[in-house]
């Protein structure tokens, strides 16, 4: 038996206490497993005192984790402190230089520094593993690092955030508006207080921006991707959606394009045939398509203490077992700067919601618009208003609006874009145009 | 740069070109990943002149396997010649007792021979990679013995043969017939001339007993699994699977139970409206249930040239990374010895179809003798034939029989075998029923 493998946890909140719990399970067998001993050596949080329901027996209590990160007697120092700086970045840094190999479950620090630590590791021949920071306990990290290495990546992309597909998939099954949803969600503690950072977009673009990496080879450029949020899907998108065959998920998605590469996160139309359109609730999923492996789809717990734990334990037993591919799958030196595509550029069919005025001559002048872009629309329909007795409360009152959904063949954002903001112009729609990418699966 | 890694590869059919041409196209890149050249040492196949689409320049030609084996140019040999005995075995051996790391794609050599090769490869301390043999492009063996090792698995299941999934999905999408849809599969080369193997479920069993071992860190037993093909499902199940809320899959499922581990294959029903149902054609999956990581699913493509070589190629990276977990996740000597637990006591639901005489007393005869096992049902459907108008042709014909469904809920396989051949022996029913297992997901 080799010398055991020495912890030291810094960050001691669910996830930290679900490691321990993890541990204190399954320890002993893991050591078995791969032919040494896991030790946690030491432990820091904020409060020593809190219960956490596990036990802190035998482990050094550090009030500071940058003290943690540098100990001797530590080989491996696990980050779940959480936070693009601060601490959580200064203890990272610090064990690296140290020597010791890193496990995090942090995606906003690696979604900002990931390249800069990723050389460091490299530098100090040390492990910088991240499974827990993109879905949970879904091996999609590993198996970009390692099982899809011999392929070249076309496109990944994924539901990366439980809260947002949530809440959709509540509004889905439930016919309840996002408001309300949100505010259940936000009572049983599926969603915080201040959801911006979930709804808004931003914590699926952190994630993506790490597949993004791993899937092409390129340095993390979070600030390269393109964001929109799932405040502005309503009632109505989710039933003219489930009427055309489609359900909104809010996609992560990178995609390499002649021009450079995609990275954006939105609502989209998936088919409601696809494996994907049925990951309902908090759960997650990656899809890679490569040249070789061809569609791979991974789908499961993205999120909880027990998840995360099962992922960063992973890391623990590849570093037990003596193994570090570079962070992002190449070696530091062969990370390619990023190139971002013009998502002016992006192809793709659209699913449009108009508010059309009921007037003579602004359904023609719609479509003038679109015709004049070179958007050709695969279907157009006018749906009669929930409720509505046919052919009676339907007829147009005047000044009144009506629901028209289009949906588009391939066309560019850009003729995209140009055909709704005219529209909007000439006054036959009584809001702002609602415009969601159809996502080919 | 460290020394090349050298590769010889035995066997150059569909995979074997497919593995050359993946290393034409990415050898270059993968080597620069890795940090050292890929190089094919040696080639062996039946024919040297046959037109493969590749180029086998520079690569040395052995007409004896065994011979490649153990040649001193190569540090890698890779078997893609397939069968459970033979060249196969005997090349894969010599090859591992002259100290060469082994990547194999031969799931029949592995369920028969898997635990004895797998003590060589961990004595001479080399790799045994065959992450080719399931699913695939799906990183199945990879998730289970490096990505889940901190994990107890609970249960394991997939859709681990496409032949069968394609016929399926056919009869379910196009109302056809099992010998229709089967011969159309043999015309386009989907299904073997002989098609027993695959749909009989001997490739799935195959299959399941390496994930088995992987799940549960037993030794390979695919003596030991209770095999039942497609043969017997019939488009009225796939109907009234509709009907009720269920598609029918062919399963491999491992579970681990009190009494010791269940490995069985068979038709299943699965819920329509989850993401296994949605896996159609010659798609494959692989589901896991364990403590930590929560349910997993896995979905790709599970044959095919490219889809295998990609998953060889991963065999090789990791090879030449320098990393070989044991073959089946826990060193050799701690691999236990497989508990098999009878299958009369599997519990479970249960889909039954019976052809019921209209004659009185029958139903009440069938529910008696259900009832009399303490077996519940959930429902009973007696469905009108198809085409039948309601209340004239469906008026029941002397000596005619009617089919019927039940629904169980959670039972015995004991006491539904139990019940159903007391129906039998009754004469209740003009032929055997029909009995699937529904499998909860």
């Amino acid at each position: 038996m080799n010398q055991p493998l020495k912890l030291g946890i810094a960050g001691l909140g669910t996830v930290g206490a679900g490691l321990l719990q993890l541990l204190a399970e399954h320890g002993q067998q893991i050591g078995s497993n791969v032919g040494r001993g896991i030790e946690v050596a030491g432990v820091s949080a904020r409060s020593r005192d809190k219960n956490r329901g596990v036990s802190l027996a035998g482990m050094e209590w550090f009030a500071d984790a940058e003290r943690l990160a540098v100990d001797p007697s530590i080989d491996v120092f696990i980050e779940l402190i959480g936070g693009d700086d601060g601490i959580a970045k200064a203890s990272v840094e610090a064990a690296l230089k140290a020597g010791k190999h890193v496990v995090t479950a942090n995606k906003a620090l690696l979604a900002r520094h990931g390249t800069a630590l990723a050389g460091i590791a490299e530098k100090q021949r040390v492990a910088l593993n991240f499974e827990a920071a993109v879905a949970g306990a879904i091996p999609v990290i590993k198996s970009l690092r390692e099982a899809l290495a011999a392929n070249k990546v076309r496109r990944i992309y994924g539901i990366l955030n439980g809260t947002c597909n949530y809440i959709l998939t509540q509004m889905q099954e439930e016919h309840r508006s996002f408001a309300d949803v949100l505010k259940e969600a936000q009572d049983r503690g599926y969603a915080e207080a201040d959801p911006t950072f979930d709804i808004g977009g931003f914590d699926t673009a952190h994630k993506l921006t790490l597949l993004t990496s791993l899937a092409f080879g390129t340095r993390v450029a979070f600030d390269q991707v393109h964001i929109e949020g799932i405040e502005a899907v309503t009632q109505a998108d989710i039933e003219a959606a489930d009427d055309l065959g489609y359900r909104i998920k809010l996609l992560g998605v990178a995609q390499m394009t002649e021009s450079g590469i995609e990275q954006r996160v939105h609502p989209a139309m998936v088919p409601k045939d696809s494996a994907v359109a049925e990951i309902s609730g908090v759960t997650n999923c990656v899809a890679i398509d490569g040249d070789f492996c061809g569609n791979l789809l991974l789908a499961g717990a993205g999120a909880g203490a027990k998840a995360t734990a099962s992922a960063v334990a992973s890391d623990i037993v590849d570093i037990a077992r003596g193994k570090s591919p570079p962070p992002f799958g190449v070696p530091f030196s062969q990370l390619k700067p990023y190139k971002r595509a013009k998502l002016g550029q992006h192809q793709g069919a659209y699913y449009v919601r108009l508010s059309v005025y009921d007037r003579p001559g602004a359904m023609a002048g719609i479509a003038g618009r679109v015709g004049e872009r070179g958007v050709s629309l695969e279907s157009i329909v006018q749906r009669r208003p929930r409720g509505a007795q046919p052919g009676i409360d339907a007829r147009p009152k005047p000044g009144s609006a009506t629901p028209v959904i289009l949906i588009t063949h391939e066309t560019t954002e850009e003729a995209m874009r140009g055909a709704l903001a005219a529209i909007l112009r000439d006054g036959h729609v009584a809001e702002k145009p609602q415009m969601i990418r159809i996502e080919p699966l």
